[in-house]
């Protein structure tokens, strides 16, 4: 398991501790993660939060040419949200936990030039499939259905 | 002048007297503000509160339904980020006070059926025009350029 990977993981399983959303995130640049979160829509009330927002949020204020070398590491395909806020900050590269519980703007992204890596994980997989069978309406309320 | 494009315009001006990003947002439904914001990347150091996610954020977490009948009012063109948060939750009506100083994902949002109306009102340009030429540089990170 890539380590960046298991780190996105870990902030999903915390995030489901703390009784929320389990899908984790982590942006990567030069071998170092430069900010990690999780999706926050329970903890903090917060329609935005998103787990991809919240390591974006978390690693601050960044110069463009950061973005353009950086990787984003999600568990979950990344919705229309967070996958504008790729584009908006030219992520180029992205690797994906998994997208069979969820099919993101995957389109849009290879579209726009985003080189993505879907894993098909069975630990991102397991933590989703129970997650939205237990709450299918706090699942329906964060992707906007 | 609309009363909610004037309100969005005043989020602007509040934002610019904080020392920030002119560029303000609200979230109407039923007739009523139900979400006010302005961008506040310089006031919380955030990479992701641009005007129209601040708006999105302090509306709370709301039912599809709602977001469904609102409409988005913002000074300014939205881009890739607040375009795929206002995809995420299908709001299908954007008011967009101009689009001169920055065009953002305009063609994406109407190809996924989104009714924009854009204005082109000399207020929300001044202020742009004004904010762009004293900070060059916090304009173009905002952007991700």
């Amino acid at each position: 398991m890539d380590v960046f990977m298991q780190a996105a993981i870990d902030e999903a399983r915390l995030g489901l501790k703390e009784g929320g959303i389990p899908i984790g995130s982590v942006l990567v640049h030069d071998g170092k993660i430069i900010g990690r979160g999780h999706n926050r829509r329970v903890q903090n009330a917060s329609a935005i939060l998103h787990g991809e927002m919240d390591a974006l949020e978390n690693a601050g204020r960044l110069p463009a040419s950061v973005y353009r070398e950086a990787t984003l590491y999600t568990t979950l395909s990344p919705c229309a949200m967070c996958s504008g806020a790729i584009l908006l900050y030219g992520i180029r590269h992205v690797v994906i936990g998994e997208h069979s519980t969820f099919m993101g703007e995957e389109k849009l992204l290879r579209d726009r030039g985003v080189q993505l890596q879907v894993h098909d994980d069975a630990t991102c997989k397991d933590l989703m499939q129970k997650f939205i069978a237990a709450q299918p309406q706090l699942w329906n309320e964060d992707i906007g259905h």
